[in-house]
């Protein structure tokens, strides 16, 4: 058995492979009951469910099988939520292993036309607060759940990729320590699960990986019984990048009538930025957009033409 | 004549009227020329081009003449500059007026469809840094110019509206005081050109309106020759929005395959948010968020479904 009830209100879920699912499915027998004000601790093993380790190679990308990708732990029920009702998820804390990886994933990512083979980086993760990209460049460590999410009402197997009105993948790279998840509940208890734990990344995640990592991440439930919300909502309590911030941004922009379009542009010139400004690869390059590049919409009203930012921190170099 | 040089590399730009365009065309006659490393000071009606005053209502707005919309000062003639060459602009300083004004114009906006009645907000701009929005909302002053460009390479009149390779109506809010931006130089001389000032906007100017404001903007030029980029980039020396980050923010989310009806809902959802939770109408929330929401890209790689967040700051809020 590998939940353990401390004293109420406190629970760890341990042994991830007998307490995770990939893919959602409203059937799923529930893991574990938890009230309203539960803390439950959960042992998340990072998004490939396993198959990477520290001493992986690009051989192990190729052979990645995607049907063990990105189990999430769960699910888990929560007393007396019912359709309609809004749970809150706090994110108390996260305890991260000592290695992380990001990678490369062919016919996977924002530039997956540009980008056709595989590749992979492992970091060390063994300094809490950073980890070194390259010599020279040291990446902020900000840990989040990429997946957190409940059951859909509607019946049958959905893909874990897609985030959906029910929260799941959703890759907010601000719900870290301190912030406030408002999930809306479509099926009787909720059915909560969390998983695709993230050391680093940034706003758009546009490799297709973070900094993706094990960890244990600490959660406290809360009910809002009759509160109703149609999508996901959040709230953190101070600046979003207060690590980052200090020595101001370099910034490419993108503009066109397809926002996914002027993004992917924006993230190509900041890879011609970073192959040409610094000794990187373009591969590397766009391993860094995906973990510390913020993608913002600069406006989006000046029609046809709307205009995506990219912001790159400067302070990430020494 | 309203040019003046004083002591080089110091010139003022009066007479707005006089010394404005509407709409791009490289074939204009420069109204000044500098060198690379010259100031100039211009003086910059707002974007109604002097149809509303601080007490237009929205009986102006109804009445609005579109082809005096958005007039920019200049074009200025670059010494030097040829095509292939990045123009920099360095923004040193704003001066509003002491008043602002905030529109809902029909078919504008990201929720045109939402809002097909025309309304207008006037702002009391004379504290230079705050401005009320209503009873207990304080709104942050930031000023900068919405559209700033150069000439195209083609032929003709472009429209003003739409942002281009040239820059242009990019209403980018972070090219505040002490921000540098790089426009691709497509013409000999360049032709720059600025206008649309801004006191405060959110990213991505929401309801197609800022708080647009008549103000003083000083810029340096500097010429950086054989500097090729494909569109503008621009650094920022220190944190996006240090002054609105202090007490965090409460962020809406939409998702979905299209990114921008996943932002149309990231703002109505918002907009519900603000109705429900102080005191004030859908009209007024949807400027709430053109002027002090920013609109941020989640994640833009879960295939089919992006997600896109909108974050307002609590700081707002007395």
């Amino acid at each position: 058995m590998g939940i353990h009830h401390h004293n109420h209100p406190y629970m760890t879920i341990h042994d991830f492979n007998e307490h995770s699912h990939i893919g959602w499915n409203n059937s799923l027998k529930p893991i574990a009951e938890v009230e309203s004000g539960q803390v439950v601790t959960y042992e998340i093993t990072e998004a490939s469910g396993g198959q990477f380790t520290k001493n992986s190679t690009v051989e192990d990308v190729k052979n990645i099988d995607f049907s063990k990708v990105n189990p999430v732990a769960g699910p888990v029920y929560v007393k007396g939520a019912q359709p309609g009702d809004t749970l809150e998820v706090e994110f108390l804390d996260f305890k991260q292993l000592d290695w992380g990886w990001t990678a490369l994933i062919p016919g996977f990512g924002l530039l997956a036309e540009d980008f056709k083979d595989p590749a992979i980086k492992i970091f060390d993760l063994k300094k809490r607060n950073t980890t070194e990209f390259l010599d020279g460049i040291d990446l902020f460590l900000k840990p989040f759940p990429g997946t957190v999410g409940v059951a859909l009402p509607e019946v049958g197997d959905f893909s874990i990729v897609p985030p959906r009105k029910n929260g799941g993948n959703m890759d907010i790279r601000h719900l870290t320590k301190g912030a406030k998840l408002y999930l809306p509940v479509w099926v009787e208890g909720a059915l909560f699960s969390i998983g695709d734990t993230h050391a680093a990344q940034g706003d758009g995640e546009v490799c297709g990986t973070a900094i993706e990592a094990s960890m244990e991440a600490t959660v406290r439930f809360k009910l809002h019984k009759g509160k109703t919300i149609a999508e996901p909502r959040y709230e953190i309590p101070g600046p979003p990048t207060p690590e980052a911030d200090s020595r101001g941004y370099f910034v490419t922009t993108g503009h066109g009538e397809d926002i996914f379009k002027a993004s992917q542009n924006a993230i190509r010139y900041m890879i011609e930025h970073l192959v040409s400004e610094y000794r990187m690869t373009e591969e590397e390059a766009y391993m860094l957009c995906s973990i510390s590049v913020d993608l913002r919409i600069s406006e989006i009203v000046n029609s046809p033409n709307s205009l995506v930012s990219a912001f790159l921190p400067k302070s990430i170099f020494r």
